[in-house]
């Protein structure tokens, strides 16, 4: 599966979050993580970000493809995190 | 087409993309945005955008697919913008 995080969570958990996040994702810009995850790794990723964010707080969306095929990566301005597969 | 637009862009600048980000998507959490567009207002939105952005320091990503379907949506903790449609 493809999968898109992103968080919006308070100060303090971000770098919590990322560096949870990027066990199993790649950091693609500010808040934004993506990559293939089998459904076992999804789950076990919002295992771990689950323990982390405050569920009155903080925000964590998952989109879910079950595949990378059909999608295309457009990018303006400054190219941040690993966005090589960006036009 | 289903388009996923993040920015993350100066201080300065982020109500101005959110602003015109707005007129085509919606926003769904803190510098993520969502929604069906043609390629048309898929071009005319890229441009609104380049008459705002600093191409030197901020950065915006889209991710277009052909269809929202095979898609699925999961938020966790608050849901902030019109994510009625996450489980």
């Amino acid at each position: 599966m493809f999968v898109l995080m992103f968080y919006d969570v308070g100060e303090k958990r971000v770098n919590k979050v990322l560096k949870a996040a990027r066990k199993y994702l790649t950091w693609i810009q500010n808040s934004v993580l993506e990559g293939e995850l089998t459904p076992a790794a999804l789950e076990a990723l919002k295992v771990d970000v689950k323990k982390i964010i405050d569920d009155e707080y903080d925000s964590v969306l998952f989109y879910i493809w079950r595949t990378e095929r059909y999608m295309a990566r457009e990018a303006m301005g400054v190219k941040r995190g690993a966005v090589d597969s960006f036009i």
